[in-house]
């Protein structure tokens, strides 16, 4: 019998569905989450997701690195915030970096909670993503972070990427599912543009990440998993 | 300066917006907020949504016709339900309808609690409702019910509806409307069938309710605008 596949569209509805016994995808694709398979394809040792800007602070003695975002710039005083060219090799190899971010770390903790499995999803690592779900014989839930609860574009478009992806495998159990499965077959021909038409559109272009915006729509340049281990997201092997 | 539009997925995420001087659109059109609209069209006096089936039994001693729905069927004992089809011309007018159904009512008594005005919307009443909004110079939610607190389908399709009628009168101010309107345009040409794709549509199927759900699909019947004054949904006048 085919697994389930279900689209969570905020962590606020997450309550709403039952995943003990699921992999959920956390989905923060601007940036947090394409970021974090970025730092580990890069050879990052592990990448600790805190909620606080404080808790980040605690792990400055450790020689860690620092990472902080909130309402999408770097945090003053840490090394860096979540934008991926800061996760390259020559600057999180061997390393271990504690990242707070405003949505992501957010739904990454809620997931944490109750959930079998927790990975980390983006259209960097797409398709290894998927082939691994397909191996797994779990049900999956696909977690949008948003922004502050509310539904977003870019994050339903990649949980339709994967739902796309999986149709075959999987059985759809959730309207949210169908719902971004369409719309990414409708933007997938042109994601930068599609998302221009997001509300969010204007936030991130005064923010000046088109950059960063362009390189977290790339498709399959990354084939590491990060999985939650404990408090740690690490490479899964 | 144009006023906002904006789509609510979920009563669960209600909280997220500012609602104190907009007015919000409650929408439930499989079935409860279609029937209220054709109810009111039909000559009812008022309909009185509450929130739990043993509230509807206190007006019974005032001559009030009782209906209540649950998990899509008619509550033994009552005189209906929230099929369109018992609220015609012959059954309801000049009555009152105390009404309590599974999603609609308790979104309703959610919006009444801040909005600074509720209306009701379906498809049957789209033009009247849409041509309305843009003569009030407020901000507009519109509220999707969905089922159980979870995104669904038909509901957010009704919303694209209305903001593709509205798109050049008001601004969209989340991705949410964004969403919404493309999946109607994308379903428009059939809406029924491009509801057989929900998750929902077993559950329908197994409620043999697919007159209900037929004549819920059809546009402009009606130019009744259901309104809340109190405790009560009337007439707009």
């Amino acid at each position: 019998m085919k697994k389930n596949i279900a689209v969570c569209l905020s962590p606020a509805l997450l309550n709403l569905y039952e995943i003990e016994q699921s992999i959920v995808v956390v989905i923060d694709v601007l940036r947090a989450t394409s970021s974090i398979t970025y730092g580990i394809e890069n050879g990052a040792k592990a990448i600790i997701p805190v909620m606080e800007v404080e808790e980040c602070l605690n792990y400055a003695k450790d020689g860690f690195l620092l990472a902080a975002e909130r309402n999408g710039e770097v945090v003053s005083g840490f090394d860096f915030g979540n934008s991926p060219f800061s996760y390259s090799k020559e600057k999180v190899a061997n390393k271990t970096i504690v990242l707070t971010t405003t949505n992501g770390t957010k739904s990454l903790r809620m997931a944490q909670e109750r959930a079998h499995t927790v990975v980390i999803g983006s259209f960097l690592n797409l398709d290894a993503l998927c082939n691994w779900l397909k191996s797994q014989n779990k049900d999956v839930l696909l977690l949008c972070s948003g922004w502050k609860d509310k539904f977003n574009l870019e994050d339903t478009l990649f949980a339709g990427a994967v739902a796309e992806n999986l149709k075959n495998d999987f059985e759809f159990s959730d309207d949210a599912c169908v719902a971004a499965q369409d719309m990414y077959v409708l933007a997938k021909d042109d994601l930068r543009g599609y998302l221009r038409k997001s509300s969010h559109n204007a936030r991130l272009e005064k923010l000046n990440i088109e950059n960063d915006v362009v390189f977290c729509l790339q498709t399959n340049i990354c084939t590491a998993i990060p999985i939650l281990n404990g408090d740690k997201l690490e490479a899964l092997v």
